[in-house]
């Protein structure tokens, strides 16, 4: 399944608006065929890996991160109705799907073909499927908050100097995860001081620059959307991954209105004292209230002399 | 070298004032001899692991993580004769010492025995010499700042809850820290908010518990003893490890005058929000002076859900 995950990996962000899914199929412990969901979300990665392997799919087994779907669209045939037909043994798969045309009626429809069906239950940010698991939960994007500070917590120093905390390294790093997602946000403070372009700068990813949003009460510039509240990220038309990238008071916002989902922290190693700090008054009035929000520790890595690690809510 | 060092580490604290050395004596691989500077200071770790050794040193190896000493003293031969007397093959050494007592004169001696040296010229901290160089380099103790504050910076919340921010395990920590140290140092206004009892509660280490000092410009309760300043700390008699636990104003104060020589943080997952910033203004009004630092990470590890992070001056 981990390597399923890995070729979901691929889908994003391209299969938008569809979910990106990641499929492997196995006969005698050889890989014979993989698929990943393909740009604009057809076809699916089921369909994908069943051309691959061919005839050989017969009594093998599918590894897919997504429940395969039961619903037939005009743009293919729905994808449990293919791995029935495929005669595979044996579907291990990683999430059932929270979409209302699928939830459970592609794991029947396949039992139903006599295939042997496991759901391993892994949670949707395990695969992938964040984005996903978002929009039918809550309807609106997947969040990412990016904030890059000292130790102590600062994104400037006391006079105001900002760049550059974090090294080179972990800022390319910044570029990766913006090649990933579908739109970036900061908020009208950074966009008056800094124009930044929120490119994505790292060879052969150019075209992957997301949309650019602005959290601000005047207008956006040319190229640029604008929102007035963080709870307006639930009208952005086909946006599943959302990165937000400051300044502190858009950053503020957003974990006051508990509309961040995953947090990745670039930490230098240095003490700034007495500087901006990357967060502001959150209504984190008492520690209860802090932890409350529950962020657990998903990865750590260096990035050069910089830490990057990224939290989720537990 | 390793192992010597995990030696040097029961010295401290109670080597005081003598530097805690690691001695080990290996001949056909195995080891016939172990030794680590005793309370008080004497043995010295080489007098101990020859003395464990006894004639089967003949030919053996010896490592220790400090050059032995060139010095006689009221309290014992030089190391540097007993080793020689031993007639060992070879001495593989950690650390010139700095002492200029010995400074090169245990090594020659060594040699002029016809005893094959090699030195490693690991640095102090490697070691467990830190406050060795300390003393000799600076004419002061060696100063670990403890932090414990939020993911972003922040040892209060906005309505001045602290405690805890951090777990059960990484409080029990700080407690074997303390064991560690001579002396501990808190601001006044610590002082006086929480009357702190700093003594080390671990089952086995109560008796570790060290001298209590205040960064005050009043008077200092009983079992206190006051300093105005923090260059005062090189006037405090008998003290080699000095663990500063702040404030806030203390923990800066320290910082401002240069005088931290490891940073210890116990970081917890959680984001407070306009909280208390962990340190004030220290002077680093751009990146280039808080580079000027050159902090660097020596260690991390989990404990529970907190991280614990060492740095020290590159």
């Amino acid at each position: 399944m981990a390597a399923a995950t890995a070729l979901a990996e691929r889908a994003r962000p391209l299969a938008s608006p569809n979910p990106g899914a990641g499929a492997l199929i196995v006969r005698n412990g050889r890989v014979i065929g993989r698929g990943w969901t393909m740009p604009g979300g057809r076809p699916h990665a089921e369909a994908a890996a069943l051309d691959a392997a061919g005839d050989a799919a017969t009594g093998a087994t599918l590894y897919v991160t997504l429940e395969p779907c039961a619903h037939q669209s005009t743009r293919g045939p729905a994808c449990a109705d293919l791995v029935s037909k495929a005669s595979l043994a044996r579907v291990v798969i990683g999430m059932r799907d929270p979409d209302a045309r699928t939830a459970g009626k592609g794991i029947a429809r396949l039992e139903s073909a006599g295939i042997a069906v496991t759901v391993l239950d892994l949670d949707a940010a395990t695969l992938g499927l964040s984005a996903h698991a978002c929009a039918l939960e809550h309807g609106r994007p997947h969040v990412t908050l990016k904030l890059a500070m000292s130790l102590d917590g600062c994104i400037a120093t006391s006079s105001g100097e900002s760049q550059w905390i974090t090294g080179e390294i972990a800022r390319a790093h910044t570029h990766r995860e913006r090649a990933r997602a579908d739109a970036i946000l900061v908020g009208g403070g950074t966009l008056r001081a800094d124009n930044p372009s929120l490119n994505v700068r790292l060879p052969g990813l150019e075209a992957r620059s997301p949309r650019r949003i602005a959290l601000t009460s005047g207008d956006a510039p040319h190229g640029w959307q604008a929102i007035r509240s963080p709870a307006e990220i639930a009208n952005l038309k086909g946006v599943r991954y959302l990165m937000v990238e400051g300044g502190a008071q858009t950053a503020s916002a957003f974990l006051a209105a508990k509309l961040v989902d995953r947090l990745i922290i670039y930490r230098a190693p240095v003490l700034l004292g007495g500087g901006t700090p990357a967060i502001k008054e959150i209504g984190h009035d008492t520690l209860d209230a802090a932890f409350a929000d529950g962020l657990v520790l998903k990865s750590r890595r260096q990035l050069g002399s910089d830490t990057l690690e990224v939290y989720q809510r537990g």
